[in-house]
Parts: structure tokens; C-alpha cells; sequence
């Protein structure tokens, strides 16, 4: 398996920087405890969310989107309904899309779910141990995970102390981020979006994922040293995202 | 047309009085996104939010409030039905409501849902430009703008760099505001919902839409002038519109 | 009635550490405006908190959950069929629940579904005053809150300038809080929330209410020192009970 190139984090600051100037859109059919914070890291980082669930808008807004993001956090009839649809919208129109199996661990018809979306050729999946446990049956070192997307075609996001970014044949292990990230609601959702929203503006889905989690790591310990807790990291870090610059970005990204 | 009363701040500052004294309740019908961030810009202004859309209690609460505020931010079956019958118990009780119809421009069964809602009588519609080029078919000039508002009978808010105010007669521009508020999600959401407060305490529905948006826009600017990027400027906005006093607004408005 | 034991500070410092190092899962069933910011909270007490109500996956969730908080801020269908479904697993595998009846004295029929779930055994019920009069028919002096205890076997959780929580036999005034906690909208329901974790680490639920509710009264006094209105005072008093100790919580708590 090929160690990531050395210029990983300019091709994340190429990649931000194309965020902002062509402000993509990113459609999002994610939880509600997730949505808002989802939507303010999307803007943030230059991108223009979207949210809508309804049956009859959903594909709409799904084909002049330029990524879609499907998120199972909460796996209610009607999110199940608009994901089916959505996902057929962005294969017809060939827009790129990021699964988050979020909790997949604790549900079984969840994670049944899951495994039939995977099936439909995300570009990207982001996810935690667990829960690539729960989809793929197995342990998530980097072997079985790079297995996993060379099977499904695919990239895996695995975030953690350490994340994890495979394809078949590459990894990249990036060693950024706090554990005040975890302290905060719908932190990894809001990392999927910007997943997608990467995905919009590079066609080399590796390196999409992989700048997303490396900017969301960095910013995250840009937030870190300027919060008291929980409640200041979240406001700091759309401030970091917001206000990375290529510099701040390569001396702080820690990748291998 | 005439200009706006070169007391309009002053009157925008008795009408914020009258709300941080009177307290009057505004019912919601708004999208999951903006729910928690138009809750706190409410409460931050002195009003007393409630956002239920069960079909069971929805007539109820919007009969008991002094306001109603329809946001169209997520087109689902249920909030349609909610805003039925919501603007029905509003009209039938001499409720104001303001209508949002907010990405009108991206759906045609939503512009559509938003026509027909237009002829139910709001007193004021909150909207961007692309929006009301959705909604009326024409260009957003100010001569559009006041006929449309002329034959709906009602008060049209267009935000953007400017925003104008609008109803048949007369014309405010409004040169208050920050880029940075459109970086935050539901900002436009929460001035709609800011429009419907200020109408429960004022009978003129023109004096009450330019007051809602001359506090967003001072808010918005004492908010810039504290944040780092988007994350606190949106914490920095409820502070400041909660902080707002006579002084500052006649101060900071730019009304012409 | 007896007065509360002198330690009750000394309690709430031992119940607050046990949620730290036991973590416990928190499944809630509360409205969207609610979602984010009571998740957030659980997050900074040391609590793991999940939302789903979708109804194939709900009863798991709460089995393998240590607490369940059931509010009623919105009385959607789906959330009503939810609560029924939660509350069944709970009973059924012993874990202890909690019901928070928002707004039932604006709405009849969700008062109606409130006296029906106070049947199904709350090991608690935080409300405020208006909310207990639509509960319970009468007044909310210490001895109607006692006898409506008593009747149900359970422990009332009273909030608004002085907080009471009540079981059939003790009673306790905790005089902490600051006039900010009623500017942010959610503040009651998270709670609410923090009341359902802390009975998953405390057997008595009377101990576990009261150390929710001292906790959230020194937080937010701690909060209002930092903050400059609403917006910062929500972000504050979740870095606030994140960073809570045992000699500020000691020596700050009130109660009588």
C-alpha cells in the first residue's frame, strides 16, 4: 500500500481554496440534531448546504447540487424514503456522494440499510471503528479496510485518535484533531459534509476525504487552543475552518 | 413612493421596547435547520417562541399567539399541513403572520405551495431576491417590488446588500447589515421570524418589517465587529440584539 | 417534611464524577429545537447521548441505553408512538426514565398524553410551574408537589427562581440559577436531560434529580460571570458543567 504523498496538505489547501471560490453546493439529508451545526461548517468552509427531505423536492435539489451527503443518524421512514431517492438523483446525474452509517453499531435494520446503500457506489464512506465493525463484520486495520474499499470501490474515512483514509491501493494516516471533538455533537457528521463538499470540487475522491479530515483535524486544534470546553471548541472551530489559510494548514498537518 | 420618516430609527427603537415589555408569544412553523437559532433570536428580542407542528395542537397554539411565522426552509408533508392550518386559525383570530418562502427559487412545488399561500394574507413576506423572482416572475426592482406589493396587499422585505422594505406607498433601503451574516445558517430564517415578533406590537406592518431588519442588520454589525468568523458572529448577534438600546440603534441605522 | 441532608453539594459532586468515568448512554426523545443543545450537554456532563425515534430501531436503543428522557416540546405523531415504545423498554428491562411536559398548559391534548405517561412509572418529572398545574390540577405549594408525588412514586423537579424537587417525603430548595437560563431556548429540556443521566449513576432518584438541577443552577451562575447576553451564556454554561468541580460545586451550591 502506498504511503500518501508528501504534498497531501498543499492539495488540501488547493482543495479549500477551491471551496471557497466556486462555493459548491452540497445537499444533505442528515439528522436533525445534526443539521444545523452541518449546515454552519458547510458555509464556513465556503460551501452552500441545502437540507430538504421532502418527497416531492428531494431529487430536485439533489441534481443542482454538486455532492450529496446521506447520513443515517436518524433512520426514520421518511430519511429512508428521501435517501433512496437521493442517491438515484446523484447516480443519474453523476454527482459524487458520502455515506456516514452513523450508529450502525447499535441497530440492526440501521446497518442493513447501510450495507444495501453501499451497494449504490458512494464515493466515499465516513465512519468509526465500531461502526465499520457493524458494516463490514470485521477489524478495522488498515488490511481489512483497504480490503473493504477495494471491494466496494470506494474510499473509507476512518476517524479516530488516528484517521484513517484508504482506497485500494493508498493510506494515509493523519494524526490532527482533538479529543474535544468528541465532545460535540454531530462532529463527525459535520466532517462527512465536508467530505462531500471536497468531493465537489475533486474528482480524486482520496484526496477529498483525506483533505477534509486534515482540515477539520487542524482546525480542531486551532479551536482546542482558544476554548474553555465543549460549548466554546464548537464555535471556535467554524471559526478556525473559516479562517484556514495554506500556511496555517501545511505547518499544522500531521499525515503519514 | 415615499421615503422612509427620518424617524424610522427611533420608531424601530419604540417597537423593540414595546417587545422586550409586552413579551408576545410568535408561533413557528420553520424548517429543523433554523428551529434553535430563531428560538434564541426571539427570545433574545424579548418574544416568547413556540415551534409545534403537531396537526392536534398546532390551531391552538397559533390562536393563543400574537404572532405566526411560515418558513417553507423544509417543504415536508407535515409542515404543509401545519401551515394550513396555522394561517387559518391566524386569519380567522386577526393573527399577523409573515410568510418566508425561502428556497422558492429551487423547487417548483414550493413556489408553487408559496403563490398560493400569498393569497392567504400575510401581512409581510421576508424573502431574497432570487426568491422573489420565483415567487412574482420579475425582476426585483423597487417599482416591481411595490406593485407586487400592491397587489398582494401586503409588506414586502427583500434582503440582500440592501434590503427594502416595501408595501404599496412607501420605500425604506436599508444599508445596515455584514457579509458574515450570510455565512451563518438561518439567518434570514431568524429576521423573518424577528418581522413576525415585531408585528405583534405594531399595527403598521411596513414600520414593523423595517424595524425587524434594522435590528438584524445594527446586530449584525456590533456582532462583526467581536467575531472571529461565523461561528461567533452568530453567538455574537443573539448577544447583541439581546444588548441593543435606543442610542446605538439611532446611531447605526442607515436608512434612506 | 424532612430538609435535605448537609451533603446534598457533596452528593451531587459524587453523581457528577460517576458520570464522568461510567459515561452512561442517554437515549432522549425531546423536540427538534431541543436536539443539538441537550445532546451537547450530555456530552459535556460525561454522558453519551442518542435521539433516534424511528420506530423499528427505538426499543433498542433504549435497552441498551442507562437512562431515557421523554419531552414532549413537540406532540408530533411519530414522537408520541415513540415515547410509547421507549417507555415500554425501559419498564421493561428497569432503566430509569424521565418525562418533561412542555407546554401541556398550552395544549390540551398533550396534557392528556402527559397524565397518561405519568402512569407508566417516571422515575422523575421536571416542569415548571405552569406545566404542573396543567398536570396535576392545582397549585404548586410544597404540599400539593409532595402529595402529587406520593400519589405517583415519583420525584417532582420544579423549576423557576427557586427550584423544589420532591419526593413523598423530602424536599428541597435549591435557590441556584441565574434570570439568562429562561433567554435560551432548550435550557429546561436539557435539564431534563441531565436529570435522566444522573439517574443512570444514582439510585435515588430524588438525589439524582436535585444534582441536576444544583449542577445546572451553579453552571449557569458561572456562565452568566463569562457571558455578555444569551448567545454566549448557551455557549458558556456547557463549558461551564464541562469543566464543573467539586470545591466550585461545594462551594457555590444552594440549597435549603
Amino acid at each position: 500500500m502506498r504511503a500518501p504523498p508528501s504534498d497531501l496538505p498543499q492539495i488540501t489547501a488547493d482543495i479549500l481554496e477551491r471551496l471557497r471560490e466556486r462555493r459548491p453546493r452540497v445537499h444533505c439529508i442528515t439528522n436533525a440534531v445534526a443539521q444545523n451545526f452541518t449546515a454552519n461548517v458547510l458555509l464556513a468552509a465556503g460551501a452552500v448546504p441545502s437540507m430538504t427531505i421532502a418527497p416531492k423536492e428531494v431529487a430536485t435539489f439533489v441534481r443542482r447540487a454538486d455532492a450529496l451527503l446521506v447520513n443515517l443518524g436518524t433512520f426514520d421512514t421518511e430519511r429512508q424514503k428521501a435517501s433512496v431517492k437521493a442517491i438515484g438523483a446523484a447516480g443519474a446525474a453523476r454527482i459524487p456522494w458520502v455515506l456516514d452509517p452513523v450508529f450502525i453499531d447499535r441497530s440492526k435494520p440501521r446497518a442493513a440499510f447501510a450495507r444495501t446503500l453501499i451497494g449504490k457506489a458512494p464515493r466515499a464512506v465516513r465512519l468509526n471503528a465500531a461502526e465499520f465493525a457493524a458494516l463490514a463484520g470485521g477489524k478495522h486495520e488498515a488490511e481489512a479496510l483497504a480490503r473493504y474499499a477495494a471491494a466496494k470501490n470506494t474510499v473509507i474515512g476512518l476517524t479516530g485518535e488516528t484517521d484513517f483514509v484508504l482506497d485500494a491501493k493508498r493510506l494515509a494516516k493523519i494524526s490532527n484533531g482533538h479529543p474535544l471533538m468528541a465532545k460535540v455533537t454531530a462532529m463527525g457528521c459535520a466532517g462527512s459534509a465536508l467530505v462531500a463538499a471536497c468531493l465537489a470540487v475533486e474528482q480524486d475522491a482520496w484526496h477529498a476525504t483525506a483533505a477534509a479530515l486534515i482540515a477539520m483535524g487542524v482546525a480542531g486544534e486551532i479551536a482546542a487552543g482558544r476554548a474553555r470546553g465543549p460549548g466554546s471548541f464548537a464555535v471556535e472551530i467554524v471559526d478556525a475552518l473559516y479562517g484556514l489559510d495554506r500556511a496555517t494548514l501545511v505547518a499544522n498537518a500531521r499525515v503519514n
